[in-house]
């Protein structure tokens, strides 16, 4: 088995399925902002959402359809108005957006998914949605998937789009995506929980209950791994459509599924470090890896702690090499740590050695922390389990995009 | 029972105690940097600590002290270097410092608490305790209260002390205290969990239990409901000296016992308040407020995580009435909440009403976000069960000290 990434691959890479991307009018810049997936036939499907008590109105309407609606033909985004804290009225618009995509493709409301970001509580213009799908319908093209990536961006500075092919014992399919998430981000996707939002489609053939297993597997080692802000959004969402077009059918436990879940990972991965790398203001990427933890929990606790700490972030952004913080926020994650035998490297070269400054020079550290990209792996010593999670760094950017922007 | 604030009041104000602050040369700017405190007669002690695994070896050493020194006579605080993440050499320094002191001053060294703050992972510098001592013993004071309160401050922009003269049942003494803490400011003080630091001086008499017991009570209600950045420290320390020179002696479940808990709790309370006032960078004060919830865990997971939000707090700075934010904190916080029924106000003004917008104007919100100090209280109608925490924004500044420091 083998896979590439295809150049300027999108969720249209994928056969049989169509996209647009236009300016309904959400955004007051004008730019766009309303985006439109349609698949040529009945796609199979599965999601994950945020966990998040007060999801938003379109992720409960997701999360109804992967239960009770045995395949998707569409799905509508909109940035701009999240819709969510919109009790009721935003639920009958939420389903609403979708009746009214149904009727201009001439589907069923049932086969139409809709996820939502932008700012918080305020209701939907639902003159917006009739507007956006009037004008994304005429607009939907076999090439559309890198228009659609930038209509559904916020706070991104840049559209978010892959797609990989897969060789897997001599059948081909295609599993192409997009993303958007800048900030609130802080994913703990469960069956079904990330606002991220992400579309993947396929054209493999592969059931709902598979889809579902590989998505919430995948999203564990992806998008759950990420942290901007260490907020996690009402809106979070991730769906992956599967239309069959590629002839090649993935049965459960077969090489061939193998070969899409890894493939599919990697999609993914390149996709989560992309938010990671377009977070708001964000000037690092950080990599945070426990090794040699009593648990994989303990790892994970120790993980999140440093990526999520905000004196470890803005000492990124100083290109400032301050262990103490990183051990601070070991010490306070609530894992089980015996200080005099952590270990602490930036990229290869150690910083702590037992629980203490293991004397290599601040100028070699500091060759490490100007880098653009860097990894800080902490070592237990005390088992042989591990966590890795992705962080950005804190800048006065990001503050300035977070006390001006109105979620 | 009654109890007054005492201008200027500090840990001096007690009567039998005498403090100095000196510069002995840990901060390079020549600032104060080294403070002692001195009970005239053996004092009952007490004291929580922080809960990081990489507890610094000063916090070690007290632990320690906590467990077997009968009482103590005196206390050393310098500021620069925390001596903490420095293994076995550390302890000796942090051993040796209490020698030091007991020397100069002609008592025994299990009489002498050590706290440090300052920078991780540098080895002690003895010949600056040596220095430090012989300054600081010559310039012990019974008005040098003030002084000492200088000579603990790091980031903090303002001396930080505080006293209150308490009378019950016809009785008299006076309890003080100083505390320093701009940054790494989360504290979960335990018996023994905050880098604050924090040492109070009664002039009552009291048993180590009792001081144990209220002390521990009390920074529940103070020091562990504030956050400033949500990382805890290596060295957080609270120590409590009660030398009886006021001739009151507090039995246990007396009247007098529960006017010296609530006049502690109100001269804790006042300088946990001043922390966060003076947290680095804080243009704002929010006391994030959880009424009627399901239980105390619930209301505290959903204060806390309003409290630790970077959105929340980077909307705080920037005077925008937010709600989203605070309702996707609400709803990552894992507490237990029926979203359809959460009201939220700002001071009194209702932003959000059963889970929706509550249709206030927003000229009105931003009158409120706009104070100096404000409160967020969240109404879960859904139990009887509350909790509050006091928080900070955060602003260009806080990063720009935190990318700039070297802790």
């Amino acid at each position: 088995m083998s896979f590439d990434f295809i150049e300027n691959g999108s969720i249209t890479s994928a056969a049989g399925f169509l996209a647009s991307g236009i300016t309904a009018g959400f955004k007051r810049s004008g730019a766009p902002d309303f985006a439109m997936v349609v698949s040529e036939s009945p796609a199979n499907f599965a999601g994950v959402f945020t966990s998040c008590t007060f999801a938003a109105a379109p992720v409960r309407v997701c999360q109804q359809l992967v239960k009770t609606s045995p395949y998707l033909r569409a799905v509508i985004i909109n940035s701009g108005n999240a819709n969510a804290c919109t009790g009721e009225p935003g639920m009958e618009s939420a389903r609403k957006s979708c009746a009214i995509a149904a009727k201009a493709l001439g589907i069923s409301p049932e086969n139409v998914a809709v996820a939502s970001t932008g700012r918080i509580g305020v209701q939907m213009d639902m003159s917006l949605i009739e507007r956006g799908v009037a004008l994304a319908v005429p607009a939907l093209s076999a090439d559309g998937g890198n228009t659609a990536a930038e209509a559904i961006m916020t706070t991104d500075t840049v559209p978010k789009a892959a797609a990989v092919k897969v060789e897997a014992g001599g059948k081909k399919f295609t599993v192409g995506a997009m993303t958007k998430g800048a900030g609130m981000i802080d994913p703990h996707l469960t069956t079904p929980h990330a606002t991220m939002i992400c579309i993947i489609t396929t054209d493999a053939e592969i059931s709902n209950a598979q889809l579902q297993h590989i998505l919430a597997a995948n999203a564990d080692e992806s998008f759950n791994r990420i942290t901007v802000d260490g907020d996690m959004s009402t809106n979070d969402t991730v769906l992956i459509l599967a239309n069959g077009n590629s002839g090649v059918k993935i049965m459960p436990d077969s090489p061939e599924e193998a070969a899409f879940k890894e493939a599919l990972l990697a999609l993914m991965q390149n996709l989560a470090r992309r938010m990671v790398m377009d977070g708001e203001g964000a000037t690092k990427f950080v990599e945070v890896r426990i090794k040699n933890a009593r648990s994989k929990q303990d790892a994970k606790l120790a993980a999140e702690a440093v990526g999520n700490s905000l004196l470890c972030k803005t000492a990124w952004f100083g290109n400032d090499p301050n262990w103490g913080r990183v051990v601070a926020a070991l010490g306070y994650s609530g894992a089980q740590i015996d200080p005099d035998k952590c270990d602490i490297y930036l990229d290869d070269i150690p910083v702590v050695k037992n629980g203490g400054d293991a004397g290599t020079p601040e100028k070699e550290l500091l060759d490490t922390v100007k880098k653009r990209e860097y990894t800080i792996t902490c070592d237990f010593k005390d088992g042989d389990a591990e966590y890795w999670v992705w962080s950005s760094d804190v800048s006065y950017e990001y503050v300035k995009i977070n006390a001006d922007y109105h979620t």
